[in-house]
């Protein structure tokens, strides 16, 4: 029972810190009336995401394993190692405490304009399509999830795994964060896009579906990959 | 007795290099004379604060544990791990090394006029009110310190802790830096609000209060759940 | 077979992540319609390419030993720790990998008119000879290499290898963006290459061939070093 | 003999990559005639001297230690885990290093002008005096070298050991910067002065010497507060 609650604290701190960092950046530079280099906000975001996982990590890992995220879970349930009760419970607690740390954002702001959401379109830096924003979320979570499983999958790297994971969600919110702002998580995405309605809902579908696609993807190429691997043993 | 000096140092040299590199950063933003984005220093200040803890972990983390923060401190003390003599100890140096550390500031720049402390209203960039300041540092806290408690407990992680640890501290300044400055430590608010003096001063209660209620939080959500942990061992 | 494999995903994913976050980088300052410094870029796009290393080595090092840069097997293989059928097979394997990423970047951008290609004179932000630029793709890649000899060759080692191949990668890139966007592997630029055409497909014969001296030294002056070490043991 | 090379390349490679991506950085923000914000290239710049400590601490670390560093040398020497001769091998080897570092960065830039040379006055962003300089090298130097002999005087930290000393070498940097450019290494400030001449040179005695006291000092500390631990053990 309480890995549930770990997975509901671990993803509401998620989204804290994730979307909280992005949100303040942007009020800042709004305040500035000016045009700011995207690079800055782009990495100081991909680095609040990364170190919040890294933070999650050696907090609660012991606990749930710290998916706090259902694309994770979904790689890790088609791998085999976890059975469809806890898949189901992770799904829950991740959904709810992605709604309760966009609750809390919207308590830290005084408002519920901007509360890190992902998009396409006129919400993407890049303004790309509903297509091409569905591609990118494939890609980005095929390479999160892939890396997940790797760096667990050996026994020897336990102590950092948390740092490899964190340092791959920075590297997927460099890429992806002019795209869609990078979802490649669910619930991170869907707790904001309840909060915030209008446009961010009615697209949040597609930060749903695409993540689940691209974690699945990830699990068979891995299941493919370290077979041979084993074979070779 | 010198894992107390071991502390002094440490929470000396952890106001010299965090704060001090965020009034090098604003003295040198004040010198070019235009607006710029506060985004641009947050990710600069929040690596010195992150990395003062690595440097320090691995110095002196042998001799006293290398807590440097009150708050800290109270998990620790909360969690069983350290006795109340050690705990009065502990702070006492951590307070003087933080007056001290805020001394060496006014060596340096030859002021006391920006010493890197904490504020609200507007002494924030957000320009938030206490209340928020409260509820942002108690977060800020409890993440920090349920980090601190959940990596140190298990013995595997002791040659990667220091560093998951520093890294936490740069997660929390990504986010603070634009609500309160990011105290989480009430030793780093009060050496240089007292040197400082006015506004600074009259408002470090919060800086000092609120980061001890989030550790406090932090040790007994860490103790339910890692309770249910050994359960299941 | 399935070692090419993953090597062919492997470059796949560090032209989509490190050569694609410098065009979604370079795209949104082209937007701003105002001038950059390159510098802010610059640390963004350097733990881009630092970081996918880190993804991918915990990803499939187990499979392939992650090098996804013939430069990296080029080391190997001079190091007498690869033999020439493997060594071919990666090389094959690289190559196609960075065509793929490249026509992925086509996809998701829509345009093959930057691809984060390399080059020299006026593709140079300092506007570099050919000689200069040859010079420093000799010694960016020589650091790269001896540093992934060194670390890979103490086993206890194991755990933090890719996290050290991968900040290494972060810090020739740091220096060479300004030179030559930093190639250091002839996969990772031939691919956008091929697919840009024109003046990167004329230029790319010094980032092919430059690398591969630069490992050979790499490989040549460890050999030296570590000769000593083993006659003092 | 072959322990005095590996100094002299990764004190060569130390100038080549910090002081290098010092003046690339520097030469771009000059060509565009606009005040930069200042935080960007001092953490870009860190970042260069953090990480190619980590380059070199896993390339030749089994073979010399990387020192590439006198006052690293002194400190290592006061506390006894060296001895005489290796300890003057070691400083000729690094001064060497430092200026072929130097010499080749004025063939990369084809100038002599800007050489990530170290300094007090109209030299500092702070426009600081000569004795905060010597103040500020003094604590700068006495954290790094209390970090270094702290986390190598555990032989399960071996893994992490040169990552935690670059990281600390960024931090350093982060706060050093705007006082003097941070030297806390003689080798790596003399090599450049000397092929700059003029103001640089006449002021690198404090950036050989001030190094020089912190690491003492650090020795000395370090040397008490272990001595405690010992006891208690």
């Amino acid at each position: 029972m309480r890995k549930y609650v770990a997975e509901f604290i671990g993803t509401m701190v998620l989204v804290i810190f994730g979307c909280g960092s992005a949100v303040a950046a942007n009020t800042l530079v709004g305040k500035l009336g000016v045009e700011v280099p995207l690079g800055f906000t782009t990495l100081l975001i991909a680095f609040a995401f990364g170190l919040v996982i890294v933070a999650m990590a050696y907090s609660i890992g012991n606990i749930s394993g710290c998916h706090i995220n259902p694309a994770v879970s979904l790689g890790v349930f088609i791998s085999g190692k976890m059975n469809g009760k806890d898949f189901v419970g992770y799904l829950v607690a991740q959904f709810i405490g992605g709604i309760a740390g966009a609750a809390i954002l919207v308590a830290l702001f005084g408002s519920n304009e901007s509360l890190g959401t992902n998009g396409y379109g006129d919400a993407s830096a890049l303004g790309i399509s509903m297509g091409i924003a569905f591609l990118a979320e494939v890609i980005l979570t095929f390479v999160f999830v892939i890396a997940v499983l790797g760096v667990t999958s050996k026994v020897e790297n336990g102590s950092v795994a948390g740092l490899v994971i964190g340092l791959t969600l920075t590297l997927v919110h460099i890429l992806g964060i002019p795209f869609t702002g990078t979802s490649v998580n669910p619930a991170r995405s869907f707790g904001p896009a309840l909060l915030a309605g209008g446009q961010p809902l009615s697209q949040v579908w597609v930060f749903i579906l695409a993540p689940l696609v691209g974690a699945a993807i990830a699990a068979l190429v891995y299941k493919f990959l370290s077979a041979e691997e084993e074979k070779q043993a």
